[in-house]
This record gives structure tokens, C-alpha cells and sequence, in this order.
């Protein structure tokens, strides 16, 4: 039984470096909206929302709101939980199943894998990897994406993929899953570090690197040509524009950049825009388009799939409502036959998402083809089962749980406002 | 300047009435997540953010979260605050543009409209009717809409509108602006009480109703007949499925009703789902949908008119981030020659909307064909200048302002949890 609900305003001052800056975020300072539950037997799950510093408060404040759902409830029920979390008729009103509130339940719904994960002993991609098909769509909420996916459809993906888990398991611990890393293209480091980072990038054996662009065309084509030289004209160089443009900019500026083959265009425009994204594809093809990290739930990303709007869909592990809703939105791909390629950075993504991608290469897709996950080099150092990147590839982890513990050192240094970390820092403004 | 924010928790105890009860909103308690801005000459603005019960609290700590935002600033200087407030770059995470901040933003933004309108000693509708078409636009957030509708566009529908201004303020202080009633089809009452208060309508004027439905198909039939019958056959009835249904679900529901001719479709299904209500809206033409109160913001509106998915466009005070965002949606139904039917009920919703609906028939649309404003007869006791329906329609407010002043007596005594009304409340469990 849960017992307990204990929240963390967990800021890092990111800010100070221009660690994470983009085209639409100059200065964020990564920061986690932290939950522990605790069950009466002295187990704990951790969960977070992830956001970039101010309003991590507001985000605290709705996992907070969720405490009397939780306590007193069973933690193997996860899915009923799950169900009531996502809708209760009057929390469902500050969303609906978007924004605040939505990552509030994604956060206590990790939290609840995270703990039944540990309490089985496993890592929590191979829990999940080895439930039943049954057993995995009675976790995924089908309202609104039957007209896509219906639950005899996902059952079939599953079955199919059956057969193939204890090879794709043992070729995981033998390969690990397939990385690339972003940090060598934030936008605010001048070139002699892109082309430092572009060189260990390679040097560390990715097959894929992403830079940031959107913010001055003409700065965008200097780095192309920057990371292009250094990296060769066959390697996978994505871009980001991290929603920068509106649809007609986009057409024009992805095609200013099309001579650098840009491997994928990730948010060209507005998550929430899916018509902008299908005509900014069609008008820009073959190159092509990427997007998810801000698509609020598994509606989007049905409509992003429908109209043929992006080739990689990029989940991120707590933007929409946790692991349930992300296994809807694996199924989805997987019935559309698009590579997901997970979205990862800020604080402590990359070590959840791993779990749901080797989930997704073991049970659901079946495939490596065509995916990666995102990997930023920040941040780790804080994590109790840190992601280990070893050739370019993310090892799965051993650890019982989801990943997502933080050192109890670095929760209490990095609390805001009263932390050792923000007692020592100068106010910028 | 602006020198205080201060918020309160304000909820009404509607559930125990079942007032408001609808096929996915079983028991609300219509609550306000309130904010009064003070100037340093002692004038005020107020605002709320509506939401049906728990997470009050969540939505009136976002709204707090804005203080820095806006203490110190000018209060006239609404465009640029409001550019600021929703393009904050570590806020915007939290979104982007959507749910709980952006509801937070809306309550913000409307105080500074209400402190404004009653500094100039004018009804908000007016005052914004009055203002050049350049000064409208320059209010406007056009970003994720140039696709759809340019600045040069916007400023082209307010330029032709502008001749018969006069003219139609001057119909609307004779005629007022139509309204419908949704207060005899809530889906707790009974089938007397439907049907009385059917008469009741057709008796004080009104040219339309609306019934919910969605949560069984006899009961809904019955319902139907009830209200035909009563009402008769030319008479207007749209009925609300408040999201209910899945695509196909829909499609068959609203066939199944088809024979008793409703007017219009509401909220067939999620209202994030675009291509859903595209799918519904094909085959169950010529029946037409009407959508709005839960669409987060103008990129989901630019849609739904882009992909010819709604027949009617149902704004709302104060989901989106408040007066700027709407005039952006007003343009675009313009644009598109969608009628804008204003969603309205709640907690003070009336009270806010028709300054909107006004200022679009005044200056933006220039027409009330196939217009009507929401009505509900509820809480309106509770404001300092509630609204007056007179023979079906609501008159033009006089009272410089918003509307949106709540009474001091009715927010001390409905404070949750501490307030007179809800102590003296037996806890439901």
C-alpha cells in the first residue's frame, strides 16, 4: 500500500553555460518536478516532470494535488491508477490529458513502474518486455484511437513480435541500442567547439549527430558546413529548429539548408500544428520530418501518423501521461510503420526513455532499423544507475527499477530556492 | 504600475445539484481560480481561470506563479505583456501554450483588460470596438498562423468591417445579441424537469436550446423526443456529447439521432483530435459539428477551419491565454466565414464572453447570422454586473469593465476550504 507522496522542486542552473540553448530556449535551467512514493513495507518509486526552471513550482504543486488519489492504493495497480489519474471528470478539466496536470500524472505514474520494477527485481524494459500481449494492451488506453488502432490490432503487433524477444534481448546486451548525441550542436557554442565536439562525437563512434538551428539562417548554413566538413559527407547530421518557424519559413528554410542533407528536421513548427507539419513535408521532401517531445499526448501523435506528417516520432518519457500512454503511442508506430526515436537530454530523460525504446526494439516494433535514441552528456553524475553509453550505444541497464533515482546528495543541493547549489549563486536579475 | 496580484481559491458546491452534469462531467464543482490586480492609484483588475473542482488549487498556484511577470509593469501595456507572459521561454515548457499556464495566463491577461476597460470608464466590448483596426492587430499573435491568416489578411476583414460599426452597436443596444439556453439539458434531471424547463425557454424567448448527450443512446433518444415534442419541429435544438465518443462511435451515435434534426454536433470527440473531427464531420453531413470550449489554443482553431471540421467555433474566455489569443480566433473565423457561437456557463463564463462575442459583431464579423451566445442560468448572483437576457438575448453591458468583479461576499464566503459555505458542508466522502 502507498503510504507516502514526497515532492522536490530539483532546479540545476544550466543556465550559467548555455548547456541546452536552441532557437526557442535561450537560458533554460533543467530542472525536475521530483515524486518519491513510498509503500508501508519501506519500498519507494521515483518519478519526475521535466521542465526548464521557472513554473517547476507550479509543476511540483500539481503532483502534489494528486496525493490523495495515491495513498492508500495499492502500487500493483497501476493501471486502474492510471485510468482514474488520467480521468478524473475534474482534474480532466485543466487539460484535457495536456500541460501541467498531465505531466503531474506522468510523474507518479513512472514513479509507480519505477517501484514495481524494483520490487521484481528487473530493469523495467525487461518487465515490460516480458509480460504477456494481453497483459500489455490492458495497460494502453484505446478512447480516441480506435479509428487508428484498435486493441485486436495491438494485441496482433505484439503477437507477431512474440517470437523474436529472447534474441532481440541477448543482441541488446551484446550491442546495446543505437545512439546520437546533440551536444555538440547547442546553438550558443561558437564553432571552434562544434567542431571539437563534432570530432568526438565521431571519435566516440556515433553514427548520428543533431544540431540546433531556426535562430539566424546564415549562422545555420556556417555550422552545416562546419559539422558537414568535419564529419563527412555520409554521416547523419539531424537538425532541430525546436518550433521556431511557422509553416511557410519552415518550406523556405529547410530547403535553404537541404544541401547539407539534413538527416531529419525535428519541430520545424508548433507541436500542436499537424496540417503545418504534412504540408511542410510534402513541400519539402524527400527530406524528413521529426517531432514529439512537446506532442502533449497519444491524440497528436495518432493525427501526426494519419496524415503522414512525420517518418521518426519522438517520444519523450514524461510529457505525456508515463509508460501507459507511451506504450499506446509505440503501438501507433508500430502499426504505421514509423521508427521511434526517442527524445532525451534535460535531466534524467535519457535514463528513462532508454527503458521504453529496448521495450519497444524487444516486444513491439522487432526492429533497429532506422532507430536511435537521443543522448546529452549532462547531468548524469546526479542519477543513482546512470545511462552508460559505450560506442555510441546505450547499454540496457541491470539495475532494478526505471532509472529514474536521483542521488539524495543532488536532490538536496539542487532544491530551489533553499539548496547549497542556489544559496551560492548570485541572483542573475 | 501594478503592484499587487492576489488570487483566491473559489469554489461552489454545484455538485450536490447535479447541476452542470453532463456525459463526461458527472459532478462538478464550478470553481474559479481568481485574481484581482492592483494599481499603485488604487484601481483593479479582475480575472479567473474556470475549472470544475479539484485542482483549483493547481490552476490558482500557476496563476500566482506570474507575480514577477507583472508587478512593476504598466497596465496599459497589455500587447507586450501578454507576448511576454506566453512566449516566456521556461514557462512555455510547461505547455507549449496550453492547459494550466496558459489558463493561468488567460486570467492574467483578462484582469489587465478589465483593469483597462474600467479605467476608460467603458464595457470591455466597446472599448475594444472603438479601437483601430491597426491597433487590433498589433495585439495579435500571429506566430503559427501565417499560413492561414496574415497580418495584411486580419487587418483587410477589420478594415471592411469598420464602416457599419456605429450601426451595429447601435442594433445591439436595441436587440442585444442572441443566446441559447443549456440549463433544461443537463443530463441529471429528470424527464419532467426536461421537459419543463423546455417551455420554460420557449417561454422567456429563447430561439434555441441544447441537450447533453453521449451516455446512452435510448436515454438520449427519449430525451430528443421529449424536447421536440415540447419545442417543435422548426425549432432549434444542438445537442453536446462533451467528448464522449470515439470517431466511429460518433458517426453512429449522431445517425442514430439524426431524425430528430439537431442543429449542431457539439464536442463529438477529443477536442485535440483535428482529422477526428474532420473523419465525423464528412459522414455525418449535412449534421454539423460545432467544437471549441476545450481547444487549447489558435493553432487547434486554425485547424479545425483549415480541414473543414466544424460548422460552428466555440470560443471560450478564458482557456486560451485570454482577450489577445481570442481576437486571433475571431480573425481566423472570419477568415474562414466560420460563425463564432461563444461557449459560456460555468462560473462567470456569460459574464466574460459576450464583451467577445459583441466586439466580433461589431467590428470583426459584422454579423449576427447564425450567432447565439451560450446561456446558463447559474452563479450569476455572485458577480457585481451579471448578465441580462431579456426576450432570448443578453443585453450590451453598460458598466465599464469585464464583467468579471465577483462579489467580496461571495468569494469569502465560497473560499475553499475555509469559507462560510463549504465548512458548513458535510464532506461527500
Amino acid at each position: 500500500m502507498i503510504v507516502a507522496l514526497e515532492t522536490h522542486d530539483i532546479r540545476f542552473p544550466t543556465s550559467r553555460e548555455l548547456d541546452g540553448s536552441d532557437a526557442m530556449n535561450p537560458d533554460p535551467d533543467y530542472s525536475a518536478a521530483y515524486v518519491v512514493l513510498r509503500t508501508e513495507d519501506d519500498h519507494e518509486g521515483h518519478g519526475f516532470a521535466f521542465t526548464i526552471g521557472r513554473g517547476n513550482d507550479v509543476q511540483t504543486a500539481a503532483i502534489r494535488a494528486l496525493t490523495p488519489y495515491v495513498i492508500g492504493r495499492d502500487p500493483d495497480d497501476i493501471g486502474a491508477l492510471y485510468h482514474e489519474l488520467v480521468h478524473d471528470s475534474q482534474l480532466r478539466w485543466l487539460g484535457p490529458e495536456k500541460g501541467v496536470m498531465h505531466m503531474a500524472i506522468a510523474a507518479v505514474v513512472n514513479a509507480l513502474w519505477d517501484l514495481k520494477a524494483k520490487r521484481a527485481g528487473k530493469p523495467l524494459w525487461l518487465l515490460l518486455a516480458e509480460l504477456d500481449p494481453e497483459e500489455i494492451v490492458d495497460l494502453v488506453d484505446f478512447r480516441y484511437l480506435s479509428d487508428a488502432l484498435t486493441r485486436d490490432e495491438a494485441l496482433a503487433i505484439l503477437r507477431d513480435a512474440a517470437p523474436g524477444r529472447a534474441e532481440r534481448i541477448a543482441h541488446l546486451r551484446a550491442h546495446g541500442y543505437p545512439a546520437y548525441t546533440t551536444s555538440p550542436g547547442w546553438l550558443g557554442y561558437d564553432d571552434a567547439k562544434l567542431a571539437r565536439l563534432c570530432r568526438e562525437a565521431l571519435d566516440a563512434g556515433f553514427t548520428q549527430i543533431k544540431l540546433k538551428v531556426g535562430a539566424d539562417l546564415d549562422d545555420d548554413i556556417r555550422r552545416m558546413r562546419i559539422a558537414r566538413e568535419v564529419c563527412g559527407p555520409d554521416f547523419r547530421i539531424a537538425i532541430d529548429a525546436n518550433q521556431r518557424w511557422d509553416v511557410g519559413a519552415a518550406i523556405a528554410w529547410i530547403k535553404a539548408l537541404a544541401e547539407f542533407q539534413p538527416y531529419w528536421v525535428e519541430e520545424p513548427t508548433s507541436p500542436d500544428d499537424v496540417l503545418g507539419h504534412a504540408a511542410i513535408a510534402r513541400a519539402v521532401a524527400p527530406i524528413p520530418l521529426a517531432t514529439g517531445e512537446h506532442v502533449q499526448n497519444r491524440m497528436i501523435f495518432k493525427q501526426l501518423l494519419q496524415a503522414d506528417a512525420v517518418s521518426f516520432l519522438q517520444i519523450d518519457a514524461v510529457r505525456v501521461a508515463g509508460v501507459n500512454e507511451n506504450l499506446a503511442i509505440l503501438l501507433l508506430a508500430a502499426k504505421f510503420g514509423v521508427p521511434v526515436c526517442p527524445h532525451a537530454g534535460g535531466v534524467g530523460l535519457c535514463e528513462l526513455v532508454q527503458h521504453l525504446a529496448m521495450f519497444d526494439y524487444v516486444a513491439v516494433s522487432g526492429s533497429l532499423s532506422g532507430r536511435v535514441i537521443e543522448y546529452v552528456d549532462h547531468l548524469h553524475e546526479h542519477f543513482h544507475d546512470p545511462v552508460l553509453i559505450v560506442n555510441g550505444a546505450y547499454r540496457p541497464p541491470d539495475t532494478p527499477g526505471f532509472s529514474a533515482t536521483m542521488l539524495p546528495r543532488s536532490i538536496s543541493d539542487h532544491s530551489y530556492p533553499d539548496g547549497r547549489v542556489w544559496r551560492a549563486l548570485t541572483p542573475l536579475k
